[in-house]
Protein backbone atom coordinates (compact mmCIF):
# COMPACT_ATOMS: atom_id res chain seq x y z
CA UNK A 1 0.00 0.00 0.00
CA UNK A 2 1.47 3.52 -1.18
CA UNK A 3 -0.94 5.33 1.26
CA UNK A 4 -1.02 9.69 0.90
CA UNK A 5 -4.94 10.51 2.52
CA UNK A 6 -6.64 8.38 5.22
CA UNK A 7 -10.82 9.68 4.48
CA UNK A 8 -12.71 9.02 8.11
CA UNK A 9 -16.51 7.95 7.89
CA UNK A 10 -17.65 10.32 10.72
CA UNK A 11 -21.06 9.20 12.32
CA UNK A 12 -19.98 5.80 14.38
CA UNK A 13 -16.11 5.56 13.52
CA UNK A 14 -15.02 8.93 15.04
CA UNK A 15 -18.17 10.11 17.04
CA UNK A 16 -20.54 8.26 19.47
CA UNK A 17 -23.69 9.60 17.76
CA UNK A 18 -26.14 7.54 20.15
CA UNK A 19 -24.39 9.00 23.63
CA UNK A 20 -24.29 12.54 22.16
CA UNK A 21 -27.76 12.84 20.54
CA UNK A 22 -29.27 11.72 23.69
CA UNK A 23 -27.81 13.67 26.15
CA UNK A 24 -28.50 16.64 23.27
CA UNK A 25 -32.09 15.57 23.43
CA UNK A 26 -32.08 15.00 27.42
CA UNK A 27 -30.94 18.53 27.83
CA UNK A 28 -33.55 20.12 25.48
CA UNK A 29 -36.67 17.86 26.47
CA UNK A 30 -35.49 19.01 30.54
CA UNK A 31 -35.34 22.95 29.40
CA UNK A 32 -38.79 22.68 27.34
CA UNK A 33 -40.80 20.50 29.99
CA UNK A 34 -41.24 18.11 27.80
CA UNK A 35 -41.59 14.29 29.65
CA UNK A 36 -42.19 10.71 29.52
CA UNK A 37 -39.62 10.10 26.45
CA UNK A 38 -36.10 8.19 27.02
CA UNK A 39 -33.47 10.17 25.04
CA UNK A 40 -31.89 6.87 23.79
CA UNK A 41 -34.51 5.72 22.36
CA UNK A 42 -35.27 9.35 20.56
CA UNK A 43 -31.67 9.42 19.37
CA UNK A 44 -32.08 5.89 17.58
CA UNK A 45 -35.40 6.60 16.19
CA UNK A 46 -34.20 9.60 14.46
CA UNK A 47 -31.00 7.79 13.25
CA UNK A 48 -33.11 5.22 11.79
CA UNK A 49 -34.68 7.90 9.77
CA UNK A 50 -31.07 8.42 8.37
CA UNK A 51 -31.16 5.79 5.41
CA UNK A 52 -34.27 6.09 4.27
CA UNK A 53 -34.39 10.16 4.03
CA UNK A 54 -30.63 9.44 2.05
CA UNK A 55 -32.19 6.41 -0.31
CA UNK A 56 -34.51 9.46 -1.94
CA UNK A 57 -31.42 11.00 -3.38
CA UNK A 58 -29.45 7.76 -4.39
CA UNK A 59 -32.30 6.52 -5.87
CA UNK A 60 -32.62 9.91 -7.86
CA UNK A 61 -36.23 10.58 -6.63
CA UNK A 62 -34.99 13.56 -4.97
CA UNK A 63 -31.89 16.59 -6.48
CA UNK A 64 -29.09 16.17 -4.07
CA UNK A 65 -29.99 17.46 -0.77
CA UNK A 66 -27.51 18.10 2.48
CA UNK A 67 -28.10 16.43 5.57
CA UNK A 68 -28.63 19.30 8.07
CA UNK A 69 -32.21 19.48 5.50
CA UNK A 70 -33.49 15.56 5.71
CA UNK A 71 -31.81 15.39 9.80
CA UNK A 72 -34.91 18.02 10.30
CA UNK A 73 -37.16 16.45 8.28
CA UNK A 74 -37.01 13.66 9.92
CA UNK A 75 -36.61 15.60 13.09
CA UNK A 76 -40.53 17.00 12.61
CA UNK A 77 -41.66 13.32 11.69
CA UNK A 78 -40.32 12.52 15.13
CA UNK A 79 -41.93 15.15 16.93
CA UNK A 80 -45.32 14.78 15.29
CA UNK A 81 -45.00 10.99 16.53
CA UNK A 82 -43.75 11.45 20.00
CA UNK A 83 -46.86 14.87 20.08
CA UNK A 84 -44.40 17.34 20.86
CA UNK A 85 -45.81 20.33 19.97
CA UNK A 86 -45.64 24.41 20.50
CA UNK A 87 -41.55 24.25 19.43
CA UNK A 88 -40.33 28.00 17.69
CA UNK A 89 -38.60 27.56 14.35
CA UNK A 90 -35.24 28.52 16.47
CA UNK A 91 -35.95 25.85 19.13
CA UNK A 92 -36.49 22.95 16.27
CA UNK A 93 -33.11 24.10 14.50
CA UNK A 94 -31.36 24.02 17.63
CA UNK A 95 -32.62 20.90 18.47
CA UNK A 96 -31.49 19.31 15.19
CA UNK A 97 -27.75 21.08 15.52
CA UNK A 98 -27.55 17.96 18.00
CA UNK A 99 -25.55 16.44 15.28
CA UNK A 100 -23.14 19.13 14.93
CA UNK A 101 -22.39 18.49 18.90
CA UNK A 102 -21.36 15.12 18.75
CA UNK A 103 -18.41 14.04 21.03
CA UNK A 104 -15.50 12.07 19.54
CA UNK A 105 -14.40 8.46 20.80
CA UNK A 106 -12.06 9.22 22.91
CA UNK A 107 -9.01 7.64 21.27
CA UNK A 108 -9.56 10.02 18.02
CA UNK A 109 -7.70 13.39 18.80
CA UNK A 110 -4.50 11.39 19.68
CA UNK A 111 -4.71 9.27 16.39
CA UNK A 112 -5.91 11.85 14.23
CA UNK A 113 -2.98 14.00 15.21
CA UNK A 114 -0.42 11.57 14.22
CA UNK A 115 -2.15 10.41 11.26
CA UNK A 116 -1.87 14.04 10.06
CA UNK A 117 1.90 13.96 10.36
CA UNK A 118 1.92 11.59 7.72
CA UNK A 119 -0.93 11.82 5.75
CA UNK A 120 -3.73 14.04 4.35
CA UNK A 121 -6.97 13.52 6.74
CA UNK A 122 -10.46 14.23 5.72
CA UNK A 123 -13.99 13.13 6.35
CA UNK A 124 -15.83 11.34 3.61
CA UNK A 125 -19.12 11.51 5.18
CA UNK A 126 -22.75 11.80 4.60
CA UNK A 127 -22.74 15.23 6.80
CA UNK A 128 -22.72 18.13 5.00
CA UNK A 129 -19.87 20.59 5.21
CA UNK A 130 -21.54 22.98 8.15
CA UNK A 131 -21.89 19.84 10.12
CA UNK A 132 -18.44 18.71 10.02
CA UNK A 133 -16.70 22.15 10.31
CA UNK A 134 -19.25 22.89 13.46
CA UNK A 135 -18.50 19.15 15.26
CA UNK A 136 -14.27 19.68 14.21
CA UNK A 137 -14.01 22.89 15.71
CA UNK A 138 -16.10 21.65 19.19
CA UNK A 139 -14.41 18.56 19.32
CA UNK A 140 -10.89 19.26 18.25
CA UNK A 141 -10.89 17.43 15.15
CA UNK A 142 -8.00 18.32 13.07
CA UNK A 143 -8.83 17.40 9.72
CA UNK A 144 -6.82 19.21 6.80
CA UNK A 145 -10.25 19.85 4.28
CA UNK A 146 -13.47 18.25 4.90
CA UNK A 147 -14.71 15.91 1.82
CA UNK A 148 -17.88 13.80 1.58
CA UNK A 149 -21.39 14.22 0.21
CA UNK A 150 -21.86 17.73 -0.27
CA UNK A 151 -18.22 17.79 -1.91
CA UNK A 152 -19.24 14.91 -3.94
CA UNK A 153 -22.99 15.54 -4.20
CA UNK A 154 -23.83 11.76 -3.45
CA UNK A 155 -24.39 9.66 -0.75
CA UNK A 156 -22.42 6.37 0.27
CA UNK A 157 -22.59 4.30 -0.64
CA UNK A 158 -23.15 5.14 -4.24
CA UNK A 159 -19.52 5.63 -6.31
CA UNK A 160 -19.02 9.04 -6.82
CA UNK A 161 -18.61 9.60 -2.40
CA UNK A 162 -15.38 7.74 -2.94
CA UNK A 163 -14.06 8.58 -6.04
CA UNK A 164 -15.34 12.25 -5.98
CA UNK A 165 -13.40 12.61 -2.70
CA UNK A 166 -10.40 11.23 -3.87
CA UNK A 167 -10.37 12.62 -7.38
CA UNK A 168 -10.63 16.56 -5.09
CA UNK A 169 -7.14 15.62 -3.07
CA UNK A 170 -6.04 14.87 -6.77
CA UNK A 171 -5.11 11.18 -5.81
CA UNK A 172 -5.81 7.57 -7.22
CA UNK A 173 -7.92 5.48 -5.26
CA UNK A 174 -5.27 3.09 -4.61
CA UNK A 175 -3.52 5.58 -2.43
CA UNK A 176 -6.56 6.90 -0.16
CA UNK A 177 -7.24 4.38 2.43
CA UNK A 178 -11.11 4.89 4.10
CA UNK A 179 -11.09 4.51 7.98
CA UNK A 180 -14.81 2.63 8.97
CA UNK A 181 -16.23 0.98 11.74
CA UNK A 182 -18.91 -0.50 8.90
CA UNK A 183 -18.03 -3.12 6.68
CA UNK A 184 -20.56 -2.58 4.07
CA UNK A 185 -18.66 1.16 3.95
CA UNK A 186 -15.43 -0.35 3.31
CA UNK A 187 -16.70 -3.28 1.38
CA UNK A 188 -18.47 -0.40 -1.07
CA UNK A 189 -14.81 1.98 -0.97
CA UNK A 190 -12.76 -1.39 -1.94
CA UNK A 191 -15.01 -2.00 -4.91
CA UNK A 192 -13.81 1.81 -6.05
CA UNK A 193 -10.09 0.87 -6.08
CA UNK A 194 -9.62 2.46 -2.23
CA UNK A 195 -7.57 0.56 0.06
CA UNK A 196 -9.40 -0.06 3.23
CA UNK A 197 -9.30 0.29 7.78
CA UNK A 198 -11.48 -1.44 9.93
CA UNK A 199 -11.70 0.53 13.31
CA UNK A 200 -14.20 -1.82 16.03
CA UNK A 201 -17.01 0.43 17.64
CA UNK A 202 -18.19 -1.92 19.12
CA UNK A 203 -20.55 0.53 21.85
CA UNK A 204 -21.75 2.70 19.22
CA UNK A 205 -25.08 0.62 19.24
CA UNK A 206 -24.99 0.59 22.67
CA UNK A 207 -24.22 -2.81 25.24
CA UNK A 208 -25.98 -5.69 23.28
CA UNK A 209 -24.61 -4.61 19.42
CA UNK A 210 -24.34 -7.42 17.56
CA UNK A 211 -23.17 -5.85 14.09
CA UNK A 212 -19.49 -4.68 12.92
CA UNK A 213 -18.20 -6.25 15.62
CA UNK A 214 -15.11 -7.68 13.52
CA UNK A 215 -13.65 -6.95 10.34
CA UNK A 216 -15.00 -8.64 7.19
CA UNK A 217 -11.76 -10.21 5.11
CA UNK A 218 -13.18 -9.22 1.70
CA UNK A 219 -13.93 -6.02 2.62
CA UNK A 220 -10.77 -5.01 5.42
CA UNK A 221 -7.17 -4.43 4.66
CA UNK A 222 -6.13 -2.82 7.64
CA UNK A 223 -7.74 -3.87 11.13
CA UNK A 224 -7.42 -1.41 14.36
CA UNK A 225 -8.76 -1.15 17.81
CA UNK A 226 -8.99 2.31 17.74
CA UNK A 227 -7.31 5.52 15.62
CA UNK A 228 -3.87 5.18 18.11
CA UNK A 229 -3.79 1.62 16.99
CA UNK A 230 -4.33 2.46 13.48
CA UNK A 231 -1.90 5.81 13.58
CA UNK A 232 0.92 2.99 14.73
CA UNK A 233 0.31 0.09 12.06
CA UNK A 234 0.82 2.96 9.64
CA UNK A 235 3.84 3.81 10.98
CA UNK A 236 2.19 7.52 12.04
CA UNK B 1 -21.02 42.67 12.24
CA UNK B 2 -21.71 39.72 13.76
CA UNK B 3 -18.73 37.63 11.69
CA UNK B 4 -18.91 33.88 12.67
CA UNK B 5 -16.35 33.12 9.50
CA UNK B 6 -13.76 34.34 7.85
CA UNK B 7 -12.78 33.37 3.99
CA UNK B 8 -9.58 34.10 3.07
CA UNK B 9 -8.16 34.95 -1.14
CA UNK B 10 -5.21 33.52 -1.23
CA UNK B 11 -3.00 34.71 -4.17
CA UNK B 12 -0.91 37.19 -3.11
CA UNK B 13 -3.41 37.35 -0.05
CA UNK B 14 -1.94 34.37 2.25
CA UNK B 15 0.80 33.51 -0.12
CA UNK B 16 3.57 35.58 -2.14
CA UNK B 17 3.11 33.50 -5.62
CA UNK B 18 5.39 35.65 -7.54
CA UNK B 19 8.65 34.54 -5.31
CA UNK B 20 7.90 30.95 -4.79
CA UNK B 21 6.90 30.46 -8.37
CA UNK B 22 9.94 32.15 -9.50
CA UNK B 23 12.06 29.56 -6.78
CA UNK B 24 10.33 27.11 -8.09
CA UNK B 25 11.04 27.60 -11.67
CA UNK B 26 14.32 28.53 -11.26
CA UNK B 27 15.43 25.24 -9.26
CA UNK B 28 13.57 23.42 -12.00
CA UNK B 29 15.65 24.95 -14.62
CA UNK B 30 19.31 24.64 -13.15
CA UNK B 31 17.79 20.95 -12.73
CA UNK B 32 16.81 20.35 -16.37
CA UNK B 33 19.57 22.79 -17.64
CA UNK B 34 17.27 25.35 -19.02
CA UNK B 35 19.03 28.86 -19.36
CA UNK B 36 18.43 32.27 -20.44
CA UNK B 37 15.04 32.77 -19.03
CA UNK B 38 14.40 34.77 -16.26
CA UNK B 39 12.29 33.19 -13.46
CA UNK B 40 10.68 35.72 -12.45
CA UNK B 41 9.68 36.99 -15.91
CA UNK B 42 8.46 33.31 -16.29
CA UNK B 43 6.16 33.45 -12.70
CA UNK B 44 4.57 36.50 -14.76
CA UNK B 45 3.89 35.75 -17.40
CA UNK B 46 2.31 32.50 -16.04
CA UNK B 47 0.15 34.58 -13.88
CA UNK B 48 -0.99 37.03 -16.56
CA UNK B 49 -2.95 33.65 -18.41
CA UNK B 50 -4.93 32.93 -15.13
CA UNK B 51 -7.46 35.29 -15.40
CA UNK B 52 -7.67 34.55 -19.45
CA UNK B 53 -8.30 30.86 -18.72
CA UNK B 54 -10.54 31.27 -16.49
CA UNK B 55 -12.95 33.69 -18.07
CA UNK B 56 -13.53 30.84 -20.71
CA UNK B 57 -15.11 29.32 -17.74
CA UNK B 58 -16.78 32.11 -16.22
CA UNK B 59 -18.72 33.32 -19.66
CA UNK B 60 -19.73 29.69 -20.15
CA UNK B 61 -18.02 29.11 -22.41
CA UNK B 62 -16.51 25.88 -20.92
CA UNK B 63 -17.91 23.90 -18.03
CA UNK B 64 -16.22 24.02 -14.83
CA UNK B 65 -12.59 23.27 -14.69
CA UNK B 66 -10.36 22.96 -12.00
CA UNK B 67 -7.47 25.38 -11.55
CA UNK B 68 -4.47 22.67 -11.84
CA UNK B 69 -6.02 22.11 -15.30
CA UNK B 70 -5.89 25.75 -16.32
CA UNK B 71 -2.59 26.55 -14.92
CA UNK B 72 -1.34 23.00 -16.84
CA UNK B 73 -2.91 24.77 -19.81
CA UNK B 74 -1.22 28.36 -19.32
CA UNK B 75 1.71 26.14 -18.79
CA UNK B 76 2.05 23.95 -22.19
CA UNK B 77 1.46 27.27 -23.68
CA UNK B 78 4.47 28.90 -22.01
CA UNK B 79 6.75 25.87 -22.54
CA UNK B 80 5.96 26.74 -26.46
CA UNK B 81 6.76 30.25 -26.49
CA UNK B 82 9.63 29.73 -24.36
CA UNK B 83 10.83 26.70 -26.70
CA UNK B 84 11.31 24.71 -23.57
CA UNK B 85 11.24 21.30 -24.85
CA UNK B 86 11.56 17.39 -24.17
CA UNK B 87 9.52 17.55 -20.70
CA UNK B 88 8.36 14.39 -19.67
CA UNK B 89 4.65 14.38 -18.57
CA UNK B 90 5.55 14.37 -14.83
CA UNK B 91 8.57 16.92 -15.30
CA UNK B 92 5.85 19.25 -16.23
CA UNK B 93 3.37 18.35 -13.58
CA UNK B 94 5.84 18.81 -10.95
CA UNK B 95 6.51 21.82 -12.26
CA UNK B 96 2.89 22.49 -12.45
CA UNK B 97 2.45 21.94 -9.07
CA UNK B 98 4.93 24.71 -8.39
CA UNK B 99 1.37 26.77 -7.38
CA UNK B 100 1.09 23.66 -4.93
CA UNK B 101 4.25 25.12 -3.25
CA UNK B 102 3.44 29.21 -1.99
CA UNK B 103 5.22 30.51 0.88
CA UNK B 104 3.28 32.43 2.95
CA UNK B 105 3.69 35.87 4.22
CA UNK B 106 5.64 36.10 7.40
CA UNK B 107 2.48 37.41 9.15
CA UNK B 108 -0.09 34.50 8.11
CA UNK B 109 0.04 31.61 10.22
CA UNK B 110 0.35 33.58 13.82
CA UNK B 111 -2.62 35.75 12.34
CA UNK B 112 -4.58 32.80 11.36
CA UNK B 113 -3.81 30.87 14.23
CA UNK B 114 -5.25 33.61 16.29
CA UNK B 115 -8.60 34.04 13.88
CA UNK B 116 -9.26 30.46 14.01
CA UNK B 117 -9.48 30.63 17.92
CA UNK B 118 -12.56 32.53 17.05
CA UNK B 119 -14.15 32.21 14.08
CA UNK B 120 -14.06 29.88 11.78
CA UNK B 121 -11.13 29.83 8.82
CA UNK B 122 -11.03 28.89 5.37
CA UNK B 123 -9.76 29.96 2.15
CA UNK B 124 -12.18 31.26 -0.74
CA UNK B 125 -9.62 31.04 -3.35
CA UNK B 126 -9.81 30.14 -7.07
CA UNK B 127 -7.45 27.30 -6.31
CA UNK B 128 -8.96 23.71 -6.10
CA UNK B 129 -8.98 21.63 -3.14
CA UNK B 130 -5.69 19.84 -4.16
CA UNK B 131 -3.93 22.82 -4.34
CA UNK B 132 -5.41 24.57 -1.47
CA UNK B 133 -4.62 21.15 0.88
CA UNK B 134 -1.49 20.64 -0.43
CA UNK B 135 -0.32 24.53 0.62
CA UNK B 136 -2.02 23.96 3.27
CA UNK B 137 0.05 20.89 4.66
CA UNK B 138 3.32 22.47 3.56
CA UNK B 139 2.90 25.92 4.52
CA UNK B 140 1.23 24.56 8.68
CA UNK B 141 -1.87 26.82 7.32
CA UNK B 142 -4.33 25.77 10.02
CA UNK B 143 -7.62 25.89 7.36
CA UNK B 144 -11.11 24.83 9.44
CA UNK B 145 -12.08 23.40 5.79
CA UNK B 146 -11.13 24.20 2.30
CA UNK B 147 -13.83 26.20 0.51
CA UNK B 148 -14.06 28.44 -3.11
CA UNK B 149 -14.27 28.00 -6.83
CA UNK B 150 -14.08 23.85 -6.71
CA UNK B 151 -17.15 23.72 -3.66
CA UNK B 152 -18.50 26.33 -5.18
CA UNK B 153 -18.36 24.91 -8.86
CA UNK B 154 -17.84 29.05 -9.90
CA UNK B 155 -14.61 31.49 -10.18
CA UNK B 156 -14.44 34.63 -8.62
CA UNK B 157 -15.76 37.59 -8.92
CA UNK B 158 -18.83 35.54 -9.34
CA UNK B 159 -21.63 35.64 -6.93
CA UNK B 160 -22.24 32.17 -6.74
CA UNK B 161 -18.33 31.78 -5.64
CA UNK B 162 -19.08 33.84 -2.64
CA UNK B 163 -22.70 32.49 -2.09
CA UNK B 164 -22.04 28.97 -2.08
CA UNK B 165 -19.09 29.24 0.25
CA UNK B 166 -21.70 30.75 2.75
CA UNK B 167 -24.20 28.37 2.41
CA UNK B 168 -21.57 25.23 2.61
CA UNK B 169 -20.97 26.93 6.16
CA UNK B 170 -24.86 27.45 7.17
CA UNK B 171 -24.42 31.05 7.85
CA UNK B 172 -25.67 34.22 6.19
CA UNK B 173 -23.18 36.56 4.08
CA UNK B 174 -23.68 39.38 6.76
CA UNK B 175 -21.79 36.79 9.11
CA UNK B 176 -18.95 35.99 6.98
CA UNK B 177 -15.87 38.51 6.37
CA UNK B 178 -14.29 38.26 3.36
CA UNK B 179 -10.44 38.91 3.60
CA UNK B 180 -8.25 40.13 0.69
CA UNK B 181 -5.67 42.16 -0.77
CA UNK B 182 -7.76 43.52 -3.57
CA UNK B 183 -10.51 45.70 -4.26
CA UNK B 184 -12.01 44.31 -6.63
CA UNK B 185 -12.09 40.64 -4.96
CA UNK B 186 -14.06 43.12 -1.93
CA UNK B 187 -16.05 44.96 -3.65
CA UNK B 188 -17.81 41.71 -5.76
CA UNK B 189 -17.93 39.89 -2.16
CA UNK B 190 -19.73 43.36 -0.56
CA UNK B 191 -21.83 43.35 -3.06
CA UNK B 192 -22.88 39.38 -2.60
CA UNK B 193 -23.53 40.81 1.23
CA UNK B 194 -20.73 40.00 3.23
CA UNK B 195 -18.20 41.85 5.13
CA UNK B 196 -15.08 42.78 3.96
CA UNK B 197 -11.54 43.06 5.42
CA UNK B 198 -8.55 44.54 3.25
CA UNK B 199 -4.77 43.57 4.37
CA UNK B 200 -2.51 45.05 2.03
CA UNK B 201 0.27 43.29 0.09
CA UNK B 202 2.24 46.23 -0.82
CA UNK B 203 5.47 43.58 -2.38
CA UNK B 204 3.05 41.16 -3.80
CA UNK B 205 4.03 42.49 -7.34
CA UNK B 206 7.38 43.51 -6.58
CA UNK B 207 8.81 46.84 -5.36
CA UNK B 208 7.28 48.74 -8.28
CA UNK B 209 3.77 47.46 -7.16
CA UNK B 210 1.17 50.63 -8.32
CA UNK B 211 -2.25 48.60 -7.43
CA UNK B 212 -4.24 47.85 -4.28
CA UNK B 213 -1.97 49.73 -2.12
CA UNK B 214 -4.81 51.35 0.07
CA UNK B 215 -8.67 50.11 0.56
CA UNK B 216 -11.09 51.09 -1.29
CA UNK B 217 -13.82 52.80 0.56
CA UNK B 218 -16.57 51.56 -0.89
CA UNK B 219 -15.65 48.03 -0.89
CA UNK B 220 -13.76 48.01 2.60
CA UNK B 221 -15.41 47.69 6.23
CA UNK B 222 -11.91 46.74 7.91
CA UNK B 223 -8.34 47.81 6.78
CA UNK B 224 -5.38 45.85 8.76
CA UNK B 225 -1.65 46.41 8.03
CA UNK B 226 -1.35 42.71 7.79
CA UNK B 227 -2.90 38.90 9.60
CA UNK B 228 -1.62 39.54 13.15
CA UNK B 229 -3.06 43.33 12.78
CA UNK B 230 -6.83 42.13 11.15
CA UNK B 231 -6.54 39.59 13.80
CA UNK B 232 -6.36 42.01 16.61
CA UNK B 233 -8.61 44.59 15.19
CA UNK B 234 -11.30 41.39 15.04
CA UNK B 235 -10.59 41.09 18.70
CA UNK B 236 -9.18 37.35 18.41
Amino acid sequence: MDIRACLFDVFGTVVDWRTSVSREFAAFAREKGITGIDPVEFAIEWRKLYHPSMEEVRSGRRPFTILDVLHRESLMKLLGRYRIAGLSDADIDHLNRAWHRLDPWPDVVEGLERLKSKFIIAPCSNGNIALMVDMAKRAGLPWDCILGAETARAYKPMPEAYLASCRQLGLAPANVLMVAAHNPDLRAAKKNGLCTAFVVRPKEHGAGQTSDLAPEADAVDVAARDFVDLAAKLGA
